[in-house]
């Protein structure tokens, strides 16, 4: 079998952009939209665009541009979000509470099932309306029900532990939020969110000409 | 005077993983690691390793490798996070209330100073020990007091307004949590955190050979 095109990860990170700037535009009644147009809108040059919209087929048309619709239901098969994903969020905490609490990702498909949380003070409470469970129970639940995404807010300790439990369970994606770097087999989907690396790099660019001025200086 | 070399994003992506590492490393006592051994801990090449470096000064030696020490306080430097920052939070929210609680990044040099929040509810309250402030009142604190960081956790359609503001106002950098892409002059650093587009990539990368599939079929 042929092998699949790669998608370079700068071009999958801009998809969902275009998700939200074409919802943007439906929002607005703008049913119609050339990609110089879009280009403006989004910041981008318009070959960038079109470059990136033709690994998934030719959705523009010389002389009338975009049908803002009709890409906007590409974008969201592309994305993946025509379907439904049961997601068990892993970790009850402060954080994993604001994530049961996020209306915008049910209406995307992302429904909450379980909610697990090996802290007796939790266990049995609700939060957004779902139960937390004990997780030690997490294996049975997993085993029981379809499970697509486990979001993982468990301190950075446990969390290479759990991320390979789920990933034997055969969960197919891990939200993780915790700092470690999970190596798990590639059938199983990463994608991460550090605050912290993201507060360093907020840090880091503040600070570049300077940090840069210091090792050019020798060069000139 | 001469231009800057410009970092390229995945590189500076990459520079709060290199600090995270030499921070275990030290935990852990290793004192020095050669590029090779950094690299199979990283899952990154040796290559790529030097060459990341080698964009900030020569760290290593032949034959000896990196000294863990050193090197997590040259990363130390490089990421500004030798330095203080004073923080403020706009947007006090469920979520604006964990970054507050968020202890690690205190001890990175980052402190919240004041929260402002538009809600009554919440003004005058205390969240981790700090005032909850009128937003009215933000303009004239930036004012009168060095903010270096705005953390913003506001509803998307505030928040351009408010950075627009904070721009103007002299503050260095803000942290993004809405899901409006900040159009700011370039004197001010924006760094994003978006979580719909973090699990929309997410739902992608599950579904991304079956995407691909469809698109490449005609090809064969």
């Amino acid at each position: 079998m042929r092998d699949l095109k790669k998608i370079s990860t700068a071009v999958i990170k801009r998809l969902p952009r275009y998700y939200r700037y074409l919802g943007d535009l439906l929002d607005k009644d703008i049913t119609r939209i050339s990609s110089k147009d879009l280009s403006i809108r989004m910041g981008i040059t318009a070959s960038q665009i079109r470059q990136d919209l033709n690994n998934f087929g030719c959705f523009g048309q010389q002389g009338y541009g975009y049908n803002v619709e009709m890409l906007y239901q590409e974008m969201k098969h592309i994305l993946g979000l025509d379907r439904q994903y049961n997601v068990i969020l892993v970790g009850c905490g402060n954080f994993g509470q604001v994530l049961a609490n996020y209306p915008s990702f049910v209406n995307r498909g992302f429904t909450f099932t379980a909610i697990f949380d090996n802290n007796p003070d939790l266990i049995g409470k609700t939060v957004n309306g779902i139960k937390v469970r004990d997780s030690a129970k997490m294996e049975s639940f997993i085993t029981e029900n379809q499970v697509d995404i486990a979001a993982l807010t468990v301190p950075s300790s446990a969390a290479s532990g759990i991320a390979k439990t789920l990933a034997n369970l055969g969960v197919k994606g891990i939200w993780n939020f915790s700092n470690n770097d999970l190596r798990l087999p590639e059938s199983v989907v990463v994608e991460n969110v550090r605050l912290a690396d993201s507060l360093m790099t907020l840090s880091y660019k503040i600070n570049e000409d300077e940090i840069l001025r210091r090792f050019t200086r020798d060069v000139w």
